[in-house]
């Protein structure tokens, strides 16, 4: 399955000969498309486009790539765009406290190889899994947070991020709220799991919140961390129905399933470039 | 299917003995327990039963029943419950607007007999679905609702509703908001459909709301109607997986079909005796 | 909602180029594209497409777009094509027996204009239902079937049929086997809904068949109809879990709302021209 | 949440009185019921329940109950019935080929302390996983199968199930057929996933049975083992939504995120004593 292929994801105002103008440029250079989905927002005006396409016997090289849409496609209709290799994979940080289940899934899914990611560097304000990312070769390291050393954790944080070379940071049940500056270092690129169905139960103890309201069915949600708290861009949600039987304890059990296959299914989107932002939604390719 | 039994619907404190005093009172005159669902809930030192037994060969007539089980059991045990039979199924009113697919969703079980229920009267604000209503017998009354006219349309609606000897209304849609007066004549009676999945959403517009958060999953609610807008007890709940392809007219094409599914399941739970309200959380038997 | 738009499926070997000569065309005519959905099975090698224009401006005349596509697309690059107009609805004729909960969704959509389309004849082997159909001004036709009158019943249909100019026949529970030649005169016209999660309990009684097998969530399937029974290509599916305390009753009554909705969702991509069939698989547009 | 709580599970021919006699013995010895779930099946006029009581107070010692239950309840009522202590946590072994996601998710769950179990030992037809589970504490046994060592092989398995107490196996995608020799030592007792929503695609490759036959929901299937075949009776199953846009490698993916909540659900209901085998079908409480 490993490709040598290249993947544009585009934005733009919508126009006539989008589509036209882009595939062109591709076959004019002999690359054969392996996936293109659009979408035309119709409320928004606004054109979306994930196009992936051969590079065997594309008649650019790699690195002239960038130049050369800009020049022919890109500049003329005032898109934003991001171009993205297939074989270079994101290199992802993951940020945990002491639930350990999505961190388990994530590192599940790396050893047996289902996902081509590398994950070079785990920080966590709890020492408690440690043994489960060492082992893996993978850099652990904890940074207590507290109200006092807020500053000197994310300094310590950015340096290691910058060290380490990471483009992707996965929130696997952090429980600390992330800086201004960190998230806009890394903007898109966070990615959070929230224990419920947003935008109901934001904040503190969903399941608590869940089992009070007495609804009938208990979701988790993944999405892009912006400054606002669990109001960022949605990647993914799921859910699972509940009844008067189960406890709170019932709820944070069937939750945590949830939780950790939505967080990889965000994952899975971001790490195949299949996500674009748009005006705090997403647009997720398949 | 036509039973003829008996359905005793309790709640009170959690104590010993319990599930044995009431199925001994049962066993004793020879009733032949049909159903027993039970449920403690450990937080709330609650404990939840519906109980049903078959009629046939029942050593107390129907009309002593209530009198003979708060003497042997109720009283002593400090219960909350209700008496209920097969045979006596509920009155219900249908309250709609101009949305047609919950009233149309209810009528044809009407007609088809799946539930062995009374639907003898519709109000709607609206004269347009009359047509659907009067050839199935049923009486359908238009009465338009306006900031000036709120306390005579009650006044008019409350006769209705006594005339008919309704003990169950249905808001199918109906898109006016109901005085506490009569909420409080029909208290655990009024089978509301809420367009979101509750407590996301709440108030109007829930389906433009949901496209502007950028949701992936959209839903209903069906909830016992309180004085708190769309904040009563959930009975049933359903969900839907959407996309960035579908538009805020593709979010409302799909909602209406979780719409009306999930109101006629909480009206079948309701006409079947098998739910109970505590603490603005249904228990809702199977 | 309404536009004046044309739609084109087409099916063929992929090639490069595909989309770029396509979308070229309408591009050249002044078409605007509203919808552009693709998929290049790898496996098979084929190039799947839908792509939807609008006509507002576009310089090719309505009755001349065949010819023209043909001339400047389709012959050349070797695709089976077909070309319909948002403003020609389909022609629908329901089959039904005595289960009415599939048709009586079906009329509510109708009833309501959810759906722009036709539905001039309703053709039973009962008469039960024809107080619900004649009453909306569709032609209702009682046509028994039994072993003796089959050839008799299938002219009589198909009679019907060509003078309504029904060009898609929905089976909403019609509990008869059409014969190969009306299956012929329809090819990927003819929808049935099989109240089963097919491939798992074909033929009759599969609510019988799934609480025997004590399966834990029973489903329903909508397909278009081919010569071998349940077998044809697949258009939609839903399930609903069921439990150890649901009776046989109780898989009939929540299968029926998964048969209707999962008929209706069927119905839905069919007359917007959004299914293709390929080697008995669909490709479903959304 | 630990508990030291008794729980019995019942079936029987329904008759008159049986939920007082056996609510009856626990209030005389003043046992508290935790938690009753109890279920007629009219169609098989059998009975089902699970009691499960607090052994705080409770008159009898704990190896006594078995005796006294027998004297004064299960003999004359003719019940099969067994007893189970929350203090005796089952042990169970697993049995794994070189698919690692359903055996990497049940030991995150063990690692994470969140079910109350002991696996003392994982036997493999292939070394891979060994690093996986001696980590842990686990013993691992690599026990290779042909068509030439099969009763060899079962012989140092039955050893070692003997050896450390199974009495639970979990076959995580285990990719031979078992001997009847071992599936009757371990009656009701040998939980395996099946990657196909059964009775759909049984046997192997399920996933590329799906794509040929074009289903439109994949599943997978947790069930006991018997010597049919996937023919034993159903735990727990799920599902999941695909496209035409999903190749087998996608369904594989999607489907393995299925199969380990799936199996670990099952999992979770055997542990906990809430599973009854009856006809080939399972009750499951809750």
């Amino acid at each position: 399955m490993t490709r040598n292929s290249a993947i544009v994801l585009i934005s733009c105002l919508d126009k006539k000969g989008l589509v036209n103008t882009i595939t062109h440029f591709i076959s004019k250079y002999n690359g054969n498309i392996i996936d293109l989905e659009q979408h035309v927002d119709q409320h928004e005006k606004m054109f979306f486009m994930r196009i992936e396409w051969d590079l065997t016997n594309f008649k650019i090289a790699d690195n002239k790539i960038q130049t050369q849409f800009n020049i022919e496609v890109a500049t003329k209709l005032e898109m934003q765009w991001s171009l993205h290799f297939s074989t270079q994979p994101v290199a992802m940080a993951i940020f945990v406290s002491k639930y350990s289940h999505c961190l388990f899934d994530i590192l599940a899914r790396y050893q047996s190889k289902e996902w081509g990611f590398k994950i070079p560097l785990v920080i966590s304000n709890h020492p408690d899994l440690e043994q489960a990312v060492t082992p893996l070769g993978i850099d652990f390291h904890y940074i207590p947070v507290d109200k006092n050393n807020k500053k000197q954790a994310e300094t310590q944080q950015l340096q290691l991020l910058k060290k380490h070379k990471i483009n992707t940071i996965v929130l696997a049940r952090y429980m600390q709220i992330l800086s201004e500056n960190l998230i806009q270092h890394f903007e898109n690129k966070i990615i959070n799991i929230h224990h419920s169905f947003l935008p109901a139960f934001p904040g503190a103890k969903p399941y608590h919140n869940a089992y009070e309201r007495g609804v009938k069915i208990i979701g988790a949600t993944s999405h892009y961390v912006t400054a606002d708290l669990d109001a960022g861009p949605i990647i993914a949600q799921d859910v699972e129905p509940i009844r008067h039987t189960d406890t709170i304890a019932d709820l944070v059990r069937k939750g945590q399933d949830i939780e950790k296959i939505v967080l990889s299914k965000a994952i899975w989107s971001h790490i195949n470039f299949k996500t674009l932002v748009y005006k705090n939604r997403t647009i997720v390719f398949e």
